[in-house]
C-alpha cells in the first residue's frame, strides 16, 4: 500500500507538466521575489519599520478594513481573531463548520490554548446556512465562514446567504469572521469585490499562499481596536518575529504578480472539471467548480486509483495529483486548485491525459 | 524628549562604523545566506523534507540532544518547553529570573495561553544559584535558567553551580530548560563544549538570529518523545508554517560563519568594556565581561546622556547606541552585543570616539 502511493507521488514528480496549483515549491519562489528588492531595503523589525507596516496599510486598504496585521500563519491569525470576539462577549464559544480547519488541521489549538469551545454548524457534506446560524446556541461570541469551503471542494452560499447570515449575527450580537484563505479565488463567482465581501465581516482573514502562491504567512484585517488587540496575542503566540520580511516582500510580489488573475483560474477550473466528469467513474465537486479548486471523487479503492493516476502521468507527461485518500473502501479522492501552472499544459497533453484516464477507469 | 530620542537614533544610524552587533538587518542578510542555494532546492512542507530536517538533524548532534525542531521563534519554542514538563509533572508551575524572557517581554503569553504559574527566583540583579533553587516551592516542574542572563548586562553563575543546580533538580524530579538564546556566547568564559552544557539540562533552545545572526528562528532540542510533544504544541501555536526555509537556510549559512568566532566576540567585549570603564560617569555591567555583551551605565540623566551620545557619534562616525533606557532620573543605559561589526571599526577612530566620550561626560 505504501509503495503504491510513493510510487504516485514518485509519477507526479517527474510529470513535465502540472494542472494544479502555480510553480514547484522550490528556492526560485524565494529568489524570484527579491529578484529586484535592494539588499539596503530594512528588514521590519518586531512589527514595526516599512517593510511590514506599508504591506499592512496596503492590504487593509485593498480589503476595506481600517487596519491589518502581517502574521506568520493563518492557524495563528484565526485562532486570535476568535479569542479576541470571545473575550468581548465574555462567552468562549465560537461556531463553524464541521471541516473547519481549526476543528480538523490545528492540533485543537483553539481549544488547547484559548479554551475556546466550538459549536459545529451543519453536517459535513453543506454549507452553512442562515438556518444553522439561527438554531445555534445564543451565546456564540463569533461565528467563523470559511469561503469557499475548502474540505467539500470549494463549495460556497450565495451572497445573497452571506448577506442574511450578517444581518443576523449584527442584529443578535454575534461576530462574524470570514476565514478567507481562498477568498480571492472565489470572487468571479460571486462577481462582487473584495471590499463588497469584507464588508459582511468584523474581521478578515487572507492566506498568502494559497492563490496568491507566496511562501508562508496571512493578513489579518478589521477595526483598530481589533488589531491591537491581535499582535498583542501575536506576541503571545510567539508570532511577533524579530523579522516577518522574507515572507512579506514574497507575499507582495506574488499579490500583485496573480490578484487579477483569480478569473482565468476560475474559467480553468471549470473547464478541467469538465474533463474530469466526461471519465467514466469519476464525478468532480462540486460538478461545476465556483472557485479554482473542486475535489475528484473516483468510485475505485485508494490504492486501484494510485495505480491508474501513476500510469496516466507517466504515459501523458501530464502530473494529475501525487496523492489520492481514501473517502471509503471503495471510493477515493484528490483536490485540484487552478493556478498559473495550467496554462502552461499544452492542450493535446492534457487531451492525451483524460483519455488515457478514461480508457483505464472503463478497463 | 522625544526628539532627543529621535536625533540618537538618527546620529547612530548615519555612521560609518558600529561597535555592537554584526551588520545592519537588512536584505542583504537574506541575499547573502542565499546566494548559492539552488533555485531547485525543494522548500519544507508543514515540518517535512531535507530543507528543514537535515538542520533539525544537525542541530540536535551539534547540541548533544537526541532531537532538535526549528521554531519561527524562541518566545514560542520556550512557552512549550515549559508546557510540556508542566504536563508531565501535572503541575502548571515554573520557576525563572525576575527578568526572565518569558516573564517581560511576551506579554505573558505562559500565563494566558497554558495557565502556567511563575516563581521568581533571586532578585533582578542576581544570577540565578542553588540555595535560590532549594528555597522555592517543590512543586515547580521546572526550572528555567538563561545563559548569560540577558537583562543583567549577561551575567553568568558557575560552571560548578550549573552542575550543582541540575544535580538537585535530578534528584528532585524538576526539569531543568535552558534559555540558551546566547549560549553559544557564553561558551569562551565556561571553557566547556556546547554539549558539556547541554548535558545538564533536559531541554534546551538556542536562538539563531543573536551571536549567529541569522534573519529569525529557535532552535529547541530534547529527548525524542519531548521533541514528538512539541510538534504538536508548534502546530497549535501557528508555528508549524507551510514553509521555514527562508529562515532556516539562513541560519545555517550564519550558524556556519559565526559559531567558531564566539571567543573573538568574548575578547572584543573585554576590550571595549575596559574603554567604556576608563570614561567618567560610566561603569559596565558586568565591570568585566563573561560573554559577547555587556551593559553600559551612565550616570547622567537619559536626556542628557542622549545628547552626549549623538554628539559623540556625529563627531567620531562611530556608532555606540541608538538608544538610551532610563534606570532613574539620574542614571541611564544601554546594551552593547560584540559581533563581526567590531573589528571593522579603525582603532583610531575606537580611541577618538572614547577621548570624545570621556571629554563631554566630564564637562
Amino acid at each position: 500500500m505504501v509503495n503504491k502511493m510513493e510510487a504516485l507521488k514518485k509519477a507526479y514528480d517527474e510529470t513535465s507538466y502540472q494542472l494544479s496549483g502555480h510553480a514547484p515549491r522550490n528556492v526560485k519562489v524565494l529568489k524570484q521575489a527579491f529578484q529586484d528588492i535592494d539588499e539596503e531595503t530594512q528588514a521590519d523589525i518586531y512589527g514595526t519599520g516599512s517593510a511590514i507596516n506599508d504591506f499592512e496599510e496596503k492590504m487593509a486598504g485593498f480589503l476595506g478594513k481600517e487596519k491589518a496585521v502581517f502574521f506568520p500563519s493563518g492557524t495563528m491569525a484565526q485562532q486570535i481573531a476568535l479569542r479576541i470576539w470571545c473575550d468581548e462577549k465574555a462567552s468562549a464559544k465560537v461556531a463553524y463548520h464541521p471541516l473547519s480547519h481549526l476543528e480538523i488541521h490545528e492540533e485543537d489549538g483553539l481549544k488547547k490554548l484559548h479554551g475556546i469551545k466550538t459549536v459545529l454548524l451543519t453536517d459535513k457534506d453543506s454549507v452553512i446556512q442562515l438556518d444553522d446560524v439561527k438554531a445555534m446556541d445564543p451565546d456564540v461570541s463569533c461565528v467563523l465562514l470559511e469561503l469557499p469551503q475548502r474540505e467539500i471542494g470549494g463549495q460556497l452560499p450565495d451572497f445573497e446567504t452571506l448577506q442574511a447570515i450578517s444581518g443576523y449575527c449584527r442584529e443578535n450580537d454575534i461576530r462574524l469572521h470570514l476565514d478567507g484563505a481562498r477568498i480571492l479565488e472565489a470572487l468571479p463567482f460571486y462577481g462582487k469585490s473584495i471590499e463588497e465581501v469584507c464588508r459582511l465581516f468584523d474581521s478578515v482573514y487572507l492566506s498568502m499562499y494559497k492563490g496568491i502562491g507566496g511562501i508562508a504567512g496571512a493578513i489579518l484585517a478589521g477595526d483598530a481596536g481589533f488589531i491591537k488587540s491581535s499582535k498583542v496575542w501575536k506576541k503571545r503566540h510567539g508570532g511577533d518575529l524579530i523579522s516577518l520580511y522574507p515572507y512579506i516582500f514574497s507575499a507582495d510580489y506574488y499579490f500583485e504578480l496573480r490578484k487579477d488573475r483569480m478569473a482565468n483560474y476560475f474559467e480553468s477550473a471549470k473547464g478541467l472539471a469538465a474533463q474530469y466528469n466526461s471519465c467514466k467513474g469519476i464525478t468532480t465537486l462540486p460538478a461545476v467548480p465556483v472557485s479554482n479548486m473542486f475535489h475528484v471523487h473516483i468510485n475505485k479503492p485508494k490504492e486501484e486509483t494510485a495505480e491508474i493516476l501513476a500510469e496516466v502521468q507517466q504515459d501523458s507527461e501530464v502530473g494529475l495529483s501525487g496523492y489520492v485518500r481514501a473517502i471509503d473502501s471503495a471510493n477515493c479522492y484528490f483536490e485540484v486548485s487552478l493556478g498559473d501552472a495550467y496554462p502552461n499544459v499544452p492542450q493535446e497533453k492534457v487531451d492525451l491525459a483524460f483519455r488515457l484516464l478514461d480508457e483505464k477507469m472503463k478497463a
